[in-house]
């Protein structure tokens, strides 16, 4: 049986790339939707994406969008390396494919409600709908098997010092989350550095024919530019873990952990507080956190699925 | 025309009162919906009072139950006051009376949209509800006139020393409320504790035949039990004033301020903090902060709708 | 047995006419020392003024300069009001006066500790002296009657809708002096509103031959001009209220509270939350909060003093 | 020329091996003073502890206890690990030694004004003496060439996940440190926790025939019976870091990073929060963070240490 997942994103380039992960993957993942929120641009610019997306894959996902902005915070938005459009670097047609005029709130607990098994979340934005979901209609909880995140970090922030930007935009939300009781599965910067991708990986996918991975070297080319000064050997394609942990769980290495959500005005704003002594014995610690990952195999799959949809979407 | 309102509470001794003087002046409110939500008791209960009320009365409102705990924190009762029903002090019927299957966000949601005119909300309990249907479904928010809370405080908190139980218990939902551009009016327990009711007044509900004024006169018999002590000469009926206001206007005082809520942990967590400052010169402050009211006009027309409903549910 | 105080202050147009009513008052006040801390300006200008001043008056008091920062903040000044010296609007001698060497901290533990009696402290600015001192040298606690502050406000605040200045400033030094079981004396934004000075009196003053009493005129004349958009009928002298008090008790209302300081980053940073609620029994609240004061009896006693040091201080 | 060192310590037995590594090494330390705070266990009990000490040893150096409780904090005790007297485990004679009446914070001014050479200050408890010294006496900054601290961590706290028990129980002191300008060595729970010490190790010291090592034998044996649970293969000697590191440099591997203190309330209060973000280039950050030790090496060290002791201190 398939695993049936929804998407919950603000594309960006990773974004891009996480969707056409689980596109890719036909047979093993069921994606029931696709949800947009406000994070790495604003929501109009994020939900236009998503269409030009779908509209140049010829593929169609139903999909909502949602929130615009945090459940109590002001905007702030992560359009530096996303460029001005949030998916800078290639050039999509005039969009066809439509939404859902539902909220991806009640969309989601429409798709989950009515979802023969259990679903998986993949939210990598802001955690606003999901947090608004679960506080909203409750009884999704139960027909979640999990939340595979990208957000977090338990060593270094992004941000700031301590906190990464998915979690520290909207950190009520990410409490909502962690404090949910679902399995939750923390895709943060620790694994996400281990698993980037090289000048070189790029620039073979910009070489080949396929209308996919052409599209998914230029996005990238565009991507890691911003990147470059800081002298990375390689790129952090942040959101893609948190679909890859679904698929490949045996390529990660991850520890079970109990993590906090600091949501105090202060220097730690944003913080997920991971416990790591060791002396603490949690029965059923909130969160896996992935910690490393076999890049080159990351790579090899993440690329077979660029392939796939080659085939799949070629016109 | 009348004026659309929609109660949402958590009964409640205060709840009760402030919906009969709703239910008491059908000419002037068309109350669309009450919904529930935790604070004075747990959900479960206070939902359970609202059915045995209506039950009792013999009336009908669209009716749907809400969250059952605050957005982002764990749930903190105020259950001292109310008693282990959360409504002691009247045996009532077993409930009839049933409640819409829907989540109260979503009937809140659809009861604004589909309303002729615009509709104002009146929430007595923590702002859980409100919060999360202006965050999850933003499009209401041109259709609310507006909010008119009891909640806060401007000088002295109750819970703590600067902060007030309603907005204590869900601090991010007052924020959302406080922040949404929509005016509040804001039943502070400055103007609560104007408004109060005097033992000799009870005592002249308890006499009387008819079934509202004397299921009013013990119910507050069993409330204002617990204030005994502190030395009050009137007893504050807390969430009447937000129906009040809306009905009587005239008869309080009130100030225009910008009003911040205090979401950070640590001594004044919940303090709904406004800006006396005079020279601050804000162009549209947030809330009408009600200040004072005219305690004998109060407690007459707070009767009069308890009168009008001894003839409108006699059986 | 005339009082023993010490000055802490960071002049300042008001902080000097706090100490001209102490030192015109010699047989009630025996001012043992004056120290300086920054605040209104810089640790720097503020000492300065200070000498100016005693070089004036031609008068001597023990002195010495303490903090030229918070604690634990860094500094924030209330340089508008005050002007670029800190003390516009007279020209003042080139300074003869000396300080001590030594930092007002250990000047203060000594003179307390060697003081025959009991000492009462009356900080105007900052805390940070205060708090340096009682966390330092604990000894100093039982030498200490009372402290009469100038700061806070149980009701709004000016820097922000919640807090003062002289405690925003440095909030965990407040946290000390209101934790240290010392009756604190707080002439807050409250009472300092109420003994406010008219720009009639200014003129009565400027029109004086006095030495003394026409300087505080022109310098009252500069320091209200700050205040003049805001519309005010009298302008507040706030750090004068410190030692009035202890000269006039008779002349104010007050209220013992007991006060807690927020010290959290967020909207509230800096505030004076006193217990209101009347239900709270304190055995020893740790504030008697001055609430108003009889406005022309304290110019009427105020200028006396001047009046007394036109005569003490004539040439 | 002998590098000047001031120990402040709250005795513990970890404090105790670090005052001996420094006390063991007579060419290369000069210790010109030693002042004892609140924090394993009250001030009078860690004083007490310092003087036995001392007085077993029979060795002199200068002394004086400071602060009985955090500087702007309730006093938190970290009692559990060392006992009930704060240094159990070994029967040490009636104390003889006498401490300098003066304040630590008067005391450590003084000996830092009137050294020859510049100090480093050596503090293995809370910071509240080292931040009162700073923030009362700032001309000492000039005077101090690092300050090597035992406390915080990076990764993982041991109060809470992300607090470390020193910093945690004064974090405002440790904010005044970090933000002093003074380059801070931080020995925190990574590097602490790197250099450990066996239960065999632990076992040829209570074999020694000498009167220090023996002691320091029975101490530890007492001290590692707490984390015994845990299963350790090597026990954290906290305290002795901030010394050795001073000592051995070469055995150490560490970081130069900008690190933020947390003082507000909420989950992490007392994070020491370093900026691990390779992209971000301070010019001069604050503190080496020590992240890992030769750990063989290290107790070779401490226990020659100890055997010069043994000598030394022969009766």
């Amino acid at each position: 049986m398939r695993k049936n997942i929804m998407i919950d994103c603000d594309p960006g380039h990773d974004d891009v790339m996480a969707i056409l992960l689980a596109l890719g993957n036909p047979d093993f993942f069921n994606v029931i939707g696709v949800t947009t929120v406000a994070g790495n641009q604003t929501l109009e610019k994020v939900t236009l994406n998503l269409r030009r997306l779908y509209t140049y894959l010829g593929m169609s996902t139903p999909a909502a969008s949602g929130a615009a902005k945090p459940i109590a915070r002001e905007l702030v938005l992560g359009d530096l390396v996303h460029g001005e459009s949030g998916l800078d670097g290639w050039d999509f047609p005039e969009p066809t494919f439509e939404l859902d005029s539902t909220n991806a709130v009640t969309f989601m607990r429409e798709k989950i409600m009515n979802c023969d098994g259990k679903v998986t979340l993949v939210p990598v934005g802001p955690l606003t709908n999901i947090g608004l979901l679960l506080a909203t209609f409750p009884e999704v909880i139960e027909k979640i098997e999990a939340i595979s995140i990208m957000g977090g970090s338990i060593y270094a922030g992004n941000m700031t010092p301590d906190a990464e930007f998915n979690i520290m935009v909207d950190p009520e939300a990410a409490w909502i989350v962690f404090k949910s009781g679902i399995p939750v599965i923390m895709s943060g910067l620790e694994v996400t550095h281990a698993g980037g991708i090289t000048h070189e990986e790029i620039a073979s996918l910009c070489a080949k024919d396929g209308r996919v991975s052409k599209m998914c070297g230029d996005l990238l080319k565009f991507y890691v530019s911003y990147h470059d000064g800081v002298g990375y050997a390689s790129f952090p394609l942040h959101d893609v873990c948190a679909v890859m942990y679904l698929l490949k769980p045996e390529i990660f290495t991850y520890q079970d952990l109990q993590v906090e959500i600091d949501c105090n005005d202060g220097p730690t704003l944003g913080r997920t507080a991971a416990d790591l002594r060791e002396w603490m014995k949690y029965e059923n610690p909130n969160t896996r956190v992935l910690l490393d990952v076999d890049r080159e195999k990351f790579i090899e799959v993440l690329f077979e699925a660029f392939t796939n949809l080659d085939v799949m979407c070629a016109q």
